[in-house]
């Protein structure tokens, strides 16, 4: 494989920047080649051969705006969870993101390209918190045999349960009360009293 | 307020079931008045007398749906959180009505008349769970302090997350696994040992 053409990759980024732009202003429905070729000022052309169906922008887009949202792990079990999870808490209340995420579960089960976008949001939206859990089990603080998938919905799902089925908003304390719950379950052992100092 | 007349009761009545056969066999999309109406035999403006709109014909044919598949307590705490999240999964599962949910979640969010379905069905859908947990907490199995909508929001959000958001199905053991998890967290004491036989 030839390395990718250096301007190439600048107007991908280019574009991505103004995709996630026009995303978290508008939603979903602003994503379009045209709104993007119009605001990074890169050809619709160069767009379409980048992205020729309109959810590989889509994806490309979203993927960007999560991992510029990933928070940086510190090691503590409850705060890098908290900390994770605030984020999905923020992008279940932002107008735009929200939306886009009702509308990728309408549409995954009707539409397979679609379907491919929601994966590898899935993928992507979940990573951090994977992440953290495999260290604390890395470290012995959450078991060896825990189930990471099952973690993953028991920390994601009342969240989105919360906001999408039962429609309500929620704070910081909600979040909380989730990581709680699931440590006070989950945890090998209670957490060192910092006595020997 | 005169008692309703009892004609127009079995009128509705028929309807209605007829309503959430449609529902099962083609989902939201088949549940129109002229399919009710052609099944039933009750007669189009009658529908349109009882239901005036499309949202109110589907909330009271997935309200009957839901009451009709509740399970019934044994005062079990485990049997009984596990009979209802099983009719929670096998809705998950069922083309047609795992369908009307994630049709449901994107249109409350623009619909105001499916926002309000969708609430009544979010308040008919963890009805029974609701029970089953307010009866716990009255027999102390269960702290008083116990956060009803947090706990229905970590026994259903889970399944939801795992079939709606990644797109998994599960079977009974994962049921089996969100229940054991919830009970572990908040159980104020360990289950009897049936040692004084």
């Amino acid at each position: 494989m030839r390395p990718p053409d250096p301007r190439t990759v600048r107007s991908r980024d280019a574009a991505l920047a103004a995709a996630r732009e026009l995303l978290i202003e508008h939603g979903l429905a602003g994503l379009t080649h045209g709104a993007v070729a119009a605001r990074s000022g890169i050809s619709r052309a160069t767009l379409y051969r980048l992205w020729p169906e309109s959810p590989d922008l889509v994806r490309d887009s979203i993927t960007l705006h999560i991992s510029l949202s990933r928070t940086r792990q510190t090691g503590d079990l409850r705060a890098d969870l908290s900390a994770a999870l605030a984020v999905t808490r923020a992008m279940l209340h932002e107008p735009a993101s929200e939306q886009a995420m009702r509308v990728m579960i309408e549409r995954a089960s009707v539409d397979p390209a679609f379907a491919e976008v929601k994966e590898a949001l899935y993928r992507s939206g979940t990573w951090t918190v994977r992440a953290i859990l495999a260290d604390a089990v890395a470290r012995a603080e959450l078991p060896a045999d825990l189930d990471i998938d099952c973690a993953v919905d028991q920390l994601h799902g009342p969240l989105f349960f919360r906001r999408l089925v039962a429609n309500r908003s929620f704070g910081p304390d909600y979040v909380r009360a989730i990581v709680d719950d699931f440590l006070r379950c989950h945890l090998t052992k209670p957490a060192p009293q910092q006595g020997n100092r």
